[in-house]
């Protein structure tokens, strides 16, 4: 294997695939990066047990050319002395497999031999022989990713409900997450005649936002019997899917709220976030929401120990009963407001026990979140 | 107590004097920070044992009106919760004392209650009676500063070492630092008729240098028996001297190197960069260099486990024996090269076992430093 190859191009590629490279890996391997130079481009691949990342350089870029392969060959080098390195030469890197898997890496006046491992022992990529694939405008997939992947659970006691639940049917993609206390869900029309429901880890989907830059356009999404993949351009990120059945959680949306309010959105951060300061102490971070007069919201928070916070913000729409207070989780309703972009939001509240539908104010969403109450004491 | 204050200069000050306040406290009163309501100022103070921040805030700053108390009195408040809710509300903020030792925070609708703790508790400044005073220009005491205080020791068997030994004599104070492998030295002229030498922990000067912006033109240096303060418009850092007797390392300056030679300061922090890439594994952070052909200096480190580096270096001018070879802590260096503005610097080697000197190029050097070699396996 020999090859020479652009500096920032090497250097960008590396760092991309390090996303999936865990440092606590006990296979020394899997700390390892794999680099497989072919006829006409190198492939970069960083990979847990879980994720893998795979990058390509081809051999011109916009015109120019930054990539060379003299020799074809691979071998797996240590991910966090690679990438280190390579970020402190200069332009042109020249690199050469020696025998016992060392390289050489020459850039300028620098000579650099770093110990390798044999590229056969690097796990293979999944075989993707059963897969379909469906395309998708890239903008409008990180857009559902982040309506929706904050919201699965932390805990290890169900793994279904770490994962984002994605259904494709009659050209319409619905990705639910839930923890069981909160629900986030958004839909997303497109064309494909595929049908099913996979649960994808929502790491592996953060991971994949991460990865793009705003000018990608189009993802290819992979999806086989075990695994789903991602792939952009030069980029691609392969994730098992988790094994077990989602839980059926439509049932859960409130059908006749006893009140519907419309808030500004950027207020109700805001107030939130002030509550959340003294709520952070307690148990589930309790803030209080009531409605006085059928105009105006009432923030609250307290905490035995620091003191407490309230504030009045005006209520902008009112439908239904207009004496109501509730209890929350307030950085759960963090949560779901940051990704609410329009002015207005809209809170749907039918009773103290019951969940809080909370939706953009516009009335057209295509995205909901559902958070229930914490009991008062 | 009752003030309105502009909520910038009051968070800038609760930020600033919270460098002082440990989170790891004990003590809860030193967890709070201590807030006076003059006639027409604000004294803000936060302390630990060692280091004691205060910071006023004048009725007007710039003809503009940014504090107006109606009742004197003084309060101490949990520092973490009083900085984030004063970062979170808007511009003009309003606080009053209750009973009790709570204080209730108003800004436009939102109104806080924050618990606090009676400031009679609270420490006293330092007695300063028999306290002299110093001028200095504020930038060349930042970087006597900076040029010294990060060579100081981290291990707590010997403490003076801990400190800057700060000598004022015949209008000169001199800096000097050490953790006895590595020593650095810089001299700054001044008018004062003080004599005298005071080990000051870095941890404070460092801590001062953060707090100062580059307006500033004057720090006051004050000198009472075991405690120094600095003092510059509005802000006070007041710290604890350390008590011992500085070690007389004067005597380790090189008399007679057998080899000078002069490298390009930038390139040369590269080229050790590098090298502690693979340097990083040993004990001693081990980076050779090596004179070549009385043209060439040759830098490499190598660690059996990952790999190895080597470069060559133009030397641009050499004086004494051209066979010369020697191994430093990598990082030693660098901390000494970083803090070397000129193009060129002068490495003084006497022998494999004897300190290097370490200059700017210009040879108009008013600081220096010292590093002794590790002994090569």
């Amino acid at each position: 294997m020999e090859f020479r190859v652009n500096k920032n191009c090497f250097h960008q590629a590396l760092s991309a695939v390090g996303h999936a490279i865990s440092l606590k890996t006990t296979a020394s391997i899997l700390s390892g990066i794999k680099i497989v130079a072919n006829d006409n481009h190198l492939l970069i691949i960083g990979s847990n047990s879980d994720i893998i990342i795979e990058k390509a350089i081809p051999g011109m870029i916009d015109g120019v050319r930054v990539l060379e392969v003299n020799d074809k060959g691979s071998v797996v080098l240590p991910a966090k002395y690679l990438r280190d390195i390579i970020y402190k030469l200069s332009d042109d890197i020249h690199v050469k497999l020696n025998a016992n898997h060392s390289v050489t890496i020459k850039s300028a006046e620098i000579v650099t031999d770093l110990n390798g491992l044999n590229s056969g022992e690097y796990p293979d990529l999944p075989l993707l022989d059963d897969a379909v694939t469906i395309e998708v405008r890239s903008e409008e997939f990180l857009e559902i990713v982040k309506q929706t992947a904050f919201a699965v659970s932390n805990s290890e006691s169900r793994p279904v409900l770490a994962g984002v639940n994605m259904t494709f049917r009659d050209n319409v993609l619905s990705c639910v997450a839930t923890n069981s206390h909160r629900l986030a869900s958004s839909e997303l029309s497109l064309e494909t005649k595929v049908t099913g429901s996979f649960i994808v880890p929502s790491k592996s989907l953060n991971e994949w936002t991460k990865l793009m830059n705003e000018g990608e356009d189009i993802v290819h999404i992979i999806i086989s019997k075990s695994y789903i993949g991602f792939k952009s351009n030069h980029i691609s990120l392969f994730s098992r899917l988790i094994e077990g059945s989602y839980p059926n959680v439509m049932g859960l949306l409130p059908k006749d709220p006893k009140t519907v309010i419309a808030v500004d959105t950027d207020q109700l951060i805001k107030g939130i976030d002030r509550a959340c300061l003294f709520a952070r102490g307690g148990r589930n971070n309790n803030v209080h929401l009531e409605i006085v007069d059928c105009t105006k919201l009432r923030i609250s928070s307290n905490s035995t120990e620091c003191g407490k916070i309230e504030e009045y913000q005006t209520i902008k729409s009112i439908k239904g009963e207009g004496e109501v207070s509730i209890t929350l989780n307030g950085y759960f309703l963090m949560d779901a407001l940051k990704v609410i972009k329009e002015k207005e939001v809209k809170l749907s509240i039918s009773g103290a026990v019951k969940p809080v539908l909370i939706e953009p104010g516009n009335g057209a969403a295509s995205h909901f979140h559902l958070i229930s109450p914490v009991r008062s004491s």
